[in-house]
Order: C-alpha cells, then structure tokens, then sequence
C-alpha cells in the first residue's frame, strides 16, 4: 500500500485506528473451540465487524507461532481474509544480518503479502536495508516502546541524546517516509513533541494507548502531523472486551467509541 | 540442556563447533529439488556426517519461515532428526513485551522444544524474563553482532561505555551463567578481551568465523574461559562447501578441519 492510499483511508474512515489481532486460544470465547480453526474464526468476526472502523489490522506474530502450523495456517487465512484495502501489519519484530533478512521480507512480503513488517533496530542499516527492496512494502522500525523494559536502553544517552533517537536521527536517512514508520509508545507521549522535530513526516504506529495507560489525546496533539501521520493500535481492549458469544458486537463497540474520538482529533487538527 | 551437559559434550567431542543450517532452495544442489522435502533431506545429510563433530545445530528461522508452512515442516522434522545430545538454537533474533515473548516461549522451547533461542535486547528486560520461565532452555541475547550493521547503534558511547557493553551488565543481572549466553561477532575479536572482564563464566555464541573473515585463534585467545565458554558457528563455509552430490561428505571434511583446530585450542587452554 502506498503513503497516499494510506492517508486516504485515514480520510475516508475518519480513523487511525490499527486493531492488533493478538488472538490467543485461552482468551477467546470458549464455544469456538469447537470449530474447525477457533484462531481465524475469531478473527474473521471481528475482521466482519470492524473493517469499517479501522485502517490497519496488526496481527501480532508470536500468537500464531506458538501454535506450531496450525497458527501458521490462521495466520495465513486471516491474511487472505481482510480487505486489500486496509492496511496489514505483521508485528514480528525481525531484524538480522543481510541475506537473513532479505529472508524475512520474502516470508512476509511475497510468501504472506503483508503491507508492513516491525524491526528491531540493533543490528543496523544491512539488518533493515533488505525490506526497502519491495514497492509499496513498509518497515516499521522500533524506536520507543511501552513497555517497562523499553527505558532499560532505549533512554541510555549518549551526548545528551537517547538512544531511540540516535536511532531515530540514522535510520530515517536509509528509508523514506513513504517506506518507513515507527514503533512510538504511548506512554512516552510526553516526548513525542521532540520526536517530531526529527522525523516530521514519517507516519508512527503507537501502541500503549488505553490498557497500558496511553492517552489518545496526548498522542494526537504532540505526534499528529499534516497527513494524520499517526496509527494508534488497540488490541486487547477492543477484540477482548467480551468474553461471551457477543465479542465481535461488543468489539465494534468499543472500535467505533476510538474511532469517535478519533474523528474528533482529525477534525482539531484540519485534517477533516 | 543443562551447562555441565554442554561442556561434557564439547570435552568428549573435542569440539565447540555449532553448525548453522542457514538451508536455501536456492543453494542446494539441485537434485535434491526432486526429493519430497529438499530441505529436510540436505539437513538430514548434514547433520549424519556431522554429528560427531559438532555440539550445536542452529537454524536459521528465517529460512525456513520464507518458505512458508512447508517450511515450518521441514524446520520440525530437522529438529526432530538432530540427536538429543546436541544442543539446539533457534536463531530467531525475537523478543517483545512480556506475554508476548511469553509466547514467543511457548512457541520454541514447548511447541518446538529447542534449547535455545537467539534473542534481541532492545525492549529491555521484561522481552527477555519470559524465556527463563523455562527450565534447562537458555536465551542466547544479541551483544556485538558480526555484520556491517552492528556498529550502528551497538558500538555508541555513553560515558565511555559503548551500548554493547550496557547491555552485557544491566542483562547480566536478569538471568544466569546456565541460562543465558550471548552473541558477541568473532570480527569483534578485539573486544572478547572486555567482554570477558564483564561476564567471564557465560557462553557466547560466535557467529563470523571464515566467510565473514573472523579468526577462531584469535576468538579463543580471547574468548575462551575454564570451561570453553564458546560455541562458534559456521553455516556456509559448511553445508556449502560443495554443491554437488557430495555435499554431505565435503560438509564432513570442513567440519573436521574445524573441529581439529578447536581441538588444539582446548588442549592449549588445559580444558582436554
């Protein structure tokens, strides 16, 4: 998918909201265990009813993993299954040297045809250079992640900057904003306003916002940029938020309350 | 498997030798394309002509996940094949936030059962505890990697301490000597000096001898402790070293000279 296709759909759905498909066989609702593939049919409802409200699906890789082929297999058709149209991310958090790599982006890029892929930025420029070889396909690089660990190096400085920045300020020269994004927690919302003065235009996909403690406004009014420039992924909140038979109503629910919300901060920044 | 496991196998051996199974369609000789499963089958001819000479296999997941589910098959019907005694590492280079490593775990050391998995630092400490929940599995952390790449961000100073080093004292803190080891690239040599001040008693995994120009003398002049402490790979100067029917054979010779030049190594450091 392109930049631009990309900001369309942001226009269009007066959303930036990326729902993450952390789909695991404990926590989904105990009668589709009974069906043939409990993972994609989970999956497929809440793809059903929620494909109007958001404009990126991130299914997080480790989920259909531990499953051995099986989840490789919902994996795969929960891919096949979303509108072409909205943008995919697989959350796998690959990087390694350069024909390891060149690997990784055949698996996801031609094998599953996946829009995007996360990085891990460690092993530098020829860990991430293999991705760029495909049109239209985006890197997703690690700078600043919610979780608690992500202050262990990520906030180490070297004259007086960070890490994630050094990282940040590198990295953006081997890519382009229209090959690129990166991973921005929530909860470092506060310093998304620095972010900005170093990658502008680059698009962040944002996780952390609700149960993690993120705010979607603090997000919106320091890392929002002329094109939106934002995703904001929800997983757990939205495709959890019930446990019964109603999960994929209760789930679109909770997806049009974001999107509402949303739809407010594009309009404050005239983006709408 | 545990420590005194590893190091009894690498006395009786007389070997630190890891062989990586980095298997490409692309690379193999090419009548194995006519076989049922071309990858499993050249693994299968690798590991019977290496096994005692090596005491470590370690696939690179990449190249199987590029294939897709049949790939995935070939990966469990190699680490299937690879005889209990020998340690085994999923060199998969994961990590992410807790319940997510979590399954990550899951997905290695249940589902797939390998002793090991290769893992990167960057989200800090809560990516790498749910490998430990495991008893006799070991995470193999990403420190000074080989490549090009690896100077980007792990060579950057902060108060005179370079980002790998960082990594190598606050991680040591979160796992031990028997279930921890680390990566550190034998084209860093010069460095294994330094390391060793900070972790003397872990194993590292040395990837970089031959193709990428390391020097085995150098690494284990460096590197070694009292009980070895290393296990170095080699993937193509190995399974590739003949495209031809005789692959498995010309394997055996390379990894032979290998093991006879870490023979002499262990007999210099007094541990034969």
């Amino acid at each position: 998918m392109t930049r631009g296709e990309l900001i369309a759909q942001i226009k269009a759905k007066k959303s930036f909201l990326c729902i993450g498909l952390d789909t695991a066989l404990d926590k989904i609702p105990k009668y589709l265990l009974d069906t043939e593939d409990p993972i994609f049919e989970f999956n497929k409802q809440i793809i059903d009813l929620t494909k109007d409200l958001c404009v990126a699906y991130k299914p997080n890789l480790a989920f259909y993993e531990s499953l051995g082929i099986k989840g490789w297999q919902s994996l795969q058709k929960t891919l096949d299954y979303i509108p072409k149209d909205i943008f995919t991310i697989a959350d796998a958090k690959r990087g390694d040297v350069g024909n390891t790599s060149s690997m990784y982006a055949k698996a996801f890029f031609e094998n599953m045809n996946f829009d995007s892929v996360t990085v891990a930025p460690y092993m530098g420029k020829d860990s991430v250079q293999p991705f760029f070889v495909y049109n239209n396909k985006w890197v997703i690089l690690l700078a600043l992640t919610s979780n608690a660990g992500g202050k262990d190096f990520q906030l180490i400085e070297s004259d007086g900057k960070p890490l994630y920045q050094q990282v940040l300020e590198t990295s953006s020269e081997w890519g382009t904003d229209s090959n690129m994004m990166y991973v921005v927690g929530a909860t470092r919302a506060n310093r998304l306003g620095e972010i900005r003065k170093t990658i502008p235009n680059h698009f962040l996909l944002v996780p952390g916002v609700g149960a993690q403690g993120g705010s979607l406004e603090e997000v919106a009014k320091y890392g929002m940029n002329k094109d939106c420039g934002l995703l904001v992924n929800s997983s757990r909140d939205i495709i959890y938020a019930s446990s019964e038979k109603d999960f994929a109503e209760v789930a679109r629910e909770k997806a049009k309350e974001i999107q509402l919300q949303m739809e407010k901060e594009l309009v404050k920044s005239n983006i709408l």
